[in-house]
C-alpha cells in the first residue's frame, strides 16, 4: 500500500542496506521477504501501514471494517508468495477518545479476519496518538520452500491470469466518498477479502511461475512482475475481467482489489483453470501472455480487438492518453 | 513502549486471541514471541511503535537520532530474550514535508544502528500522513532454543541484577525538555544503546533464569518478571545503581534506559559478574533477590539500610508515598 512519489525513498532504503549481509533472508523487495528455515521450509514476512485520512476515513468506515481490512491487506501479501499466513504483530497508535468502544470494535474486526484463516496475533504495541489513528501490521507466513512464488519467475510464453474481476474496490471508493456506504462495491472496498486459500493452492502448483497480489492495480503490479523478470507482456483489452459498476480504468489502475495476478506455463493454463474452478467454484481469468522484452524495456503492451498492440512508455497509467475511457 | 491506561486494552487483545491455535508460537506476552524452527533453534519477534508528539518531538531530536532510537528500542526486546537480532521491517508514515532531507537523515540513523549489530532491513512500508510522523518497527531475532530467557523463569533464591546504571534517560528527558540537548544524559535519552551483545551473552549462560529489558523502569519491568514467575522480590535501596544526574525515582520509575534486568542462580552470581566484566569491561549490579510470594501477592519489597522492608500494594510507583525523595 504505497503512494506515488514514495518510490524513490523506498528505492533508497533498499539501496543503503544492499551492502549488508543478508542473514539468510532472500526476496527483499518482493511481496514478502523469505527466510529458509531448514527442512525444505520457509517463513515469509511483510509489513503494511494504514494511516487515518490517507488509507481510511474514520467517518466513512466502521472500526470493525478498519480492523478487518488491516489484517486482510497484510495476509494478501503472504498469499501472493504462495504461503499460508500463520501469525501477525499489530501496532496501533490511538488518540485518547479511540480507546474503549472504538478500539474494541477494531479488534473484533481484526479477530474475525484472523480467525477466518487461523492467523494468530503474537505481539505488537499500543501507543497514544496526539493526531490520528495509525495502524501497522506485520504478517508471517509459512510454506514449503518449493511453493514460494517470486515476482521474478515469469517466463516467455507464460499465460497471465488473475483470480477475479477487477476494479470493484476503485468503484467502491467512489461510492464511499459519495456517502453510499452499503453498495456491493463499497463493501468490497471497506472489507476486502484476501485470496488466502487460493494463494496457498497456487503455491502448490509447479506450473505457476511468478505471482503478486493486486494492491496497486495491475498496471502497477504486473509492471513489478515484468521488471523483476526482465520480460515484456501483452495484455488483451477485451479479456480484462471488469467488475460490475467499474470502468476499464478502475480495473487496471484502481488498486486495492487484493486479487492475485500470476503467470503460468501455457501448457498447463487450461488444466490449472479447470482444477481451480473445481477447488474454489469460480473461474480464473486469462488476460495476456509474457513475451520477450521490447528493446530492453520491460513494457506492458495492450492488444485491442483488431490485434493492434499499443505500448505506453509512461507505464500503464499512461494508457489513458491512448484514448481509453475512464 | 506503552502508556499507562493502555494495559487493559493490551490485556483484552491477548485475551480474545487466547482461544486460537498457536501455530507453533510460544511466549506471547513476553518481550518477544518465540517460534521454535527445528534444529534446536528459535526465532523471536517483537514490534514497537513510536509516534510524534508522544515518543519524540521533531523539534527536540534530529531525524538521525529518531532513526537510531527506532531501531534500538526494538532490538532491545530481542536482546532481552537472549537472542541475536537479525532483521527488521520498518513502516513509516510521513507528512509530505518530511520526504526528502528528513527521511534521508532518519534512514542514516536507522542504518547506523542496524549496521552496528548486523541487523538487515528486509521489508516495510512507506505511506503518507495527514498528521505527524508514525514509525513502526518489527524486529526478528535468532537463538539456540536453550538460550531463550523468559520473564517467567525466576526462581526463589535467585539474585536480581542489572547491566548498567539507571535513570539516565529520565534525567536526560528533563534536560531535553529544558532545551539542553547536548548533555550526556540528553544524548542517552535521544540515542539509547540496546544491550545487544550483553543480551546474547547472557542468553548463553545457563545460570541466568529470567530476563527483561528496562523500557518502562524497573518498578514496572521487574514487576512483570515476578508476576509471570509468580514470585516476590526484595530490592536493596542502597544497591540501586543511580546514573549521574539522576534521582532514585528516575532510576526505578523513569524508563527508557534499555539496560537488562535478570535473575541468576545465586551460586553463580559472583562468577557471572566476573566473567561479564572480563567480557565487556563493565560491572553487573546486584540489586536484590527473588523470594517466595507474599500471601499470593507478587510484590516488590524494598529494604533500607536498617534492613527494614517496605511493600507497596500499588506497585513500585507507589514507593514515592513511602517517603523516598524524587
Amino acid at each position: 500500500m504505497r503512494m506515488y512519489g514514495e518510490f524513490d525513498f523506498i528505492e533508497s532504503i533498499s539501496e543503503i542496506f544492499r551492502s549488508m549481509p543478508s542473514n539468510g533472508f532472500e526476496g527483499i523487495g518482493d511481496d514478502c521477504a523469505v527466510l529458509p528455515i531448514g527442512g525444505e521450509e520457509a517463513l515469509v514476512f511483510t509489513s503494511d501501514m494504514l494511516n487515518e485520512g490517507v488509507h481510511f476515513l474514520t467517518d466513512k468506515s466502521t472500526p470493525f471494517q478498519i480492523g478487518y481490512k488491516s489484517l486482510m491487506v497484510n495476509i494478501s501479501d503472504v498469499a501472493a508468495m504462495g504461503a499460508k499466513p500463520v501469525a501477525t504483530l499489530l501496532s496501533l497508535a490511538l488518540p485518547n477518545e479511540k480507546f474503549g468502544e472504538w478500539s474494541a470494535e477494531f479488534m473484533r474486526g481484526y479477530k474475525k479476519a484472523s480467525k477466518k484463516y487461523g492467523v494468530k496475533l503474537i505481539g505488537g504495541d499500543t501507543v497514544g496518538s496526539k493526531s490520528g489513528v495509525c495502524i501497522s501490521v506485520t504478517a508471517i507466513g509459512r510454506a514449503p520452500m518449493a511453493n514460494i512464488k517470486r515476482r521474478s519467475a515469469a517466463k516467455v510464453g507464460d499465460v497471465v491470469m488473475v483470480t477475479g474481476k477487477l476494479g470493484a474496490s476503485a468503484a467502491g471508493l467512489r461510492d464511499v466518498l459519495a456517502g453510499k456506504l452499503s453498495t456491493r462495491n463499497a463493501k468490497l472496498h471497506l472489507m476486502p477479502e484476501a485470496q488466502v486459500r487460493e494463494g496457498e493452492w497456487l503455491g502448490q502448483q509447479a506450473s505457476v511461475h511468478a505471482m503478486a497480489d493486486i494492491s496497486d492495480g495491475i498496471a502497477s503490479d504486473l509492471q513489478h512482475i515484468i521488471d523483476k523478470s526482465k520480460k515484456g507482456t501483452i495484455i488483451s483489452e477485451q479479456n480484462i475481467p471488469i467488475a460490475r459498476g467499474a470502468s476499464f480504468h478502475d480495473a487496471i489502475c484502481g488498486g486495492e482489489d487484493y486479487q492475485l495476478i500470476f503467470t503460468v506455463d501455457r501448457r498447463d493454463a487450461e488444466g490449472l483453470a479447470q482444477r481451480f474452478e473445481e477447488q474454489f467454484g469460480k473461474p480464473l481469468y486469462k488476460i495476456g501472455r509474457i513475451v520477450r522484452p521490447n528493446y530492453d524495456c520491460y513494457s506492458i503492451g495492450i492488444e485491442n480487438k483488431s490485434g493492434e498492440v499499443m505500448y505506453s512508455s509512461a507505464g500503464w497509467g499512461g494508457f489513458n492518453h491512448f484514448g481509453f475511457e475512464d
